[in-house]
């Protein structure tokens, strides 16, 4: 039965669109090139699943199993996360010309409500060796953990099972309200979540 | 000084793409047709402020406060947000077709990571007249308004002064963990934010 698959397709393509445009702002606003390159190398990955879901919509619609409208509105939801991706390369693609970027810009995307923040896991924070699932920082915090660069090594969309390291770099997306609990907790600072 | 203007400009074109995002897959998920059609007046507002960002721009390249590699990035990152504005339109133009959507679709969205979730304000709720920005319900439950139905009326983009009243509807976004705490806060159900 192919709906699990287009449901899960679905999802995917649309996850990693908006993964790919929090990954492209901060790439701008941490001029950071390698962030830059990973929404590039996430936008060929997000081309492919578009094209699977596709194959699958028509399949499915050929079969019986779709009406041909609803077909349609799959295929159309698909390059609609595909049009977002699209855009995010196009962002980064901003941070990987070797232009120095006018003050405007970074101030502009760190003035919204929503922002996007760096910080380094202190060996004395409690989020420390905890899975990010268990420590509950989206609810608790508001703060989602986008990017985490440990070492050499860069982890992208970490999820609930991704553990926390002293020394992890995270890159987070969250409310201006929420920043400043968040860092302390990253610094060791503050114990309670 | 027309930096402070460009600056305003690209930070509201990123907002208010991203609020039309939210928008329309509300749209979709509760099957609301109003909610589809302000994202249809938003992507003219959107379009209008990136017409208004472009010649700013270009002006300020021409005065030279801005080098011309900086005006170019300006307009770029301006003309992604619309890209992801149009996005939007186009998801809300999947509900605003009279087409029964499969469960596939809306299931697919359900599923995210981060949700969308409608909840009605009880009268003995804690929310209750507090201003957003008071109760702070992001940074407390990672849990953003996106969107208020207050009888007939429509609030999108509410921000921090904006009075939660009994009785609203309240269309959220935030992580699945903290759905149930906030549905239970809006119900009554919860004092403890």
């Amino acid at each position: 039965m192919s709906e699990q698959e287009a449901q899960e397709l679905l999802l995917e393509l649309k996850e990693k669109a908006e993964l790919m445009v929090d990954l492209a702002y901060s790439s701008v606003i941490y001029n950071n090139k390698e962030i830059a390159k990973e929404v590039y190398e996430l936008e060929d990955y997000v081309d492919n699943l578009n094209e699977e879901l596709q194959k699958l919509a028509i399949k499915d619609a050929k079969a019986g199993e779709l009406e041909v409208n609803e077909a349609i509105a799959i295929i159309q939801l698909g390059a609609c996360s595909e049009a977002i991706a699209d855009a995010a390369r196009d962002i980064a693609d901003v941070e990987l010309r070797d232009v120095e970027l006018h003050p405007i810009i970074r101030e502009s995307i760190l003035e919204s409500d929503e922002v996007l923040i760096k910080v380094e896991v202190s060996p004395n924070s409690v989020l420390k060796d905890k899975k990010l699932g268990d420590v509950k920082l989206a609810s608790h915090t508001g703060m989602w953990v986008i990017a985490i660069k440990r070492g050499k090594k860069w982890i992208y969309g970490a999820d609930r099972n991704t553990i926390i390291k002293a020394g992890d770099i995270l890159f987070v997306r969250g409310p201006r309200e929420g920043v400043e609990h968040f860092i302390a907790l990253a610094r060791g600072e503050e114990k309670e979540i």
